[in-house]
């Protein structure tokens, strides 16, 4: 259905569809408020909570998406991915309830618990260096060998479209927004937020954030042309990865600013919303907080959407906690 | 409204009642699954957050019930209660939404997540030592000097009509249950579950979830009268307290059964929980969770909803980190 689509070409009716194809297996996850996060940021936060997603990811959406948008023929080889985790075992988790095979490609320095979710649901890993270059050439080898439908975590139409479910749920649970914000790292779902927003609620501004340490989207967005870092290093495992073409065109066309955080901001805003929220966040789910608690004045008197993007944590190594 | 009643003597008029008067103060928190959670203990769980109300705990629902409750002049000169934390700051909450002074006597070995929060609502706090004689003999002498009105963390019908408003929340939310399961302490949530449950849902089992080593319901149930200890040591700092007359009464004729966990069950309960649903609970809040998984016969193949007590944790002490 999405063959020879790119970014651009993506329409609202994509959406509307990958809503219908995923929505037996996604869940239509809660929006948590917070009057003391409130009174701390002069914000009505509300955040989109989808590390209560079965696989603790919004990854399912797109991921199911693609899974369960292929042919009987090409199912039967099964998926393929590289990840730094969510989407790796969320892949593994929609190819599982298809039934077919999932090879993922992931750095032997992801954490733990994201290896043995991928594994829980049937995934098989193949490890690479922790860096762009070798994750690329492992994975080569093993879709070579194995055939297997490439399911890119963030530069695929497929996984946009999926993404961008989350915010048309935030956006009728809400009932509109002055702003959404949401963590970028390769940039799959801040697209998908730029697909429904500027379709649905073109008033609402988009907001990405980053951590300092892996800027490249902040640096990409100023200077107009993707920029990409190899293996920058930060507690916000999920968000190293660089933009590509499909999520650039999203990026560079309707995001309003990208915002960064220090390592230490984004540890101290998960600790906050660990306490204030009561869940459990990953620390790229806390830069959103980190990024609003660092501009007050974008975000002050305005209904801002946050999305929670995952939770899958190791609960034996807290960052708070070294 | 409700003097001279006691727990007897409530109907599910008062829980109607208590939840108009208190729905503008709380959230009717969501109800979360987890298909992992499921699959290990053969049952389909029904989380029941309670840990989302902005205090963190259900007892938000019993202290808006009594604190909003009070006449103009009752209420000029506050309330007072004894307790071990979440009922503490769910008091000093209510009453600073109505703002009115709220004492409190608290052991001095409480959480100091929990002392904060009470002096973040406004509260004001007198320490005493950590057993049932002790907190009783301090807290009479700060009743004396302040003339406030006395809210019981438990023994109060105001407080279990209160309570009572949470099962009726998730047994609409959920369309009907084959059993509860909550923890029980001092038995204010399972009397206020036995209060709506026995009447709008009376082919439901109610079952309480006890630390073994503060299981005084658990014996007060097999005896068939109270036993109280004074000052029991177990993680789940929420359930030390004894039964009194008022939940005694629901105990002794609603509930299906008491069951009990290990120190070392709740802490993996506790773990478990925080890992497959993502969301922080108390030590308290796993004993259900960790009695399921002990009992595996009474729960499979039903419908079972578990109420999250509460989320008030010291996020640099977690208990499987020691």
């Amino acid at each position: 259905m999405l063959d020879h689509t790119t970014g651009a070409d993506l329409t609202i009716d994509h959406m509307r569809a990958a809503h219908d194809r995923i929505r037996p297996h996604i869940r239509c996850t809660p929006v948590l408020t917070s009057d003391y996060l409130n009174d701390l940021t002069g914000a009505e936060l509300f955040f989109k909570c989808e590390n209560f997603q079965e696989a603790g990811a919004f990854k399912v959406r797109g991921a199911c998406n693609a899974v369960f948008g292929l042919s009987e023929e090409m199912a039967r080889k099964g998926v393929a991915t590289h990840s730094s985790g969510n989407h790796a075992l969320s892949l593994s988790y929609a190819a599982g309830r298809r039934g077919i095979p999932c090879n993922v490609v992931m750095p032997r320095t992801a954490p733990q618990a994201k290896k043995d979710a991928v594994r829980r649901y049937g995934g098989t890993i193949t490890e690479c260096e922790p860096s762009t270059t070798s994750r690329e050439a492992v994975f080569a080898e093993v879709q070579a060998r194995t055939g297997a439908e490439f399911v890119h975590p963030y530069n695929d139409p497929r996984v946009i479209a999926g993404q961008a479910t989350c915010s048309a749920e935030l956006l009728e649970q809400t009932g509109g927004l002055d702003a959404v914000v949401a963590p970028i790292g390769g940039g799959g779902m801040i697209s998908g937020t730029c697909l429904t927003v500027s379709n649905l609620a073109p008033e609402t501004k988009i907001f990405a954030a980053e951590p300092e340490q892996a800027d490249d989207a902040f640096r990409s967005f100023r200077a107009g042309h993707i920029i990409a870092d190899d293996a920058p290093e930060t507690v916000a495992d999920g968000l190293k990865v660089p933009l590509k073409e499909n999520t650039w065109h999203f990026v560079s066309n309707f995001v309003t600013d990208i915002h960064t955080a220090s390592e230490q901001e984004i540890v101290d805003a998960m600790k906050l919303t660990w306490k204030f929220l009561r869940v459990v966040m990953e620390p790229s789910s806390a830069v959103p907080v980190a990024t609003i608690l660092k501009n007050p004045n974008t975000f002050k008197g305005k209904r801002v959407g946050v999305i929670v993007t995952g939770g899958n944590v190791d609960l034996d190594k807290l960052p708070w906690l070294k």
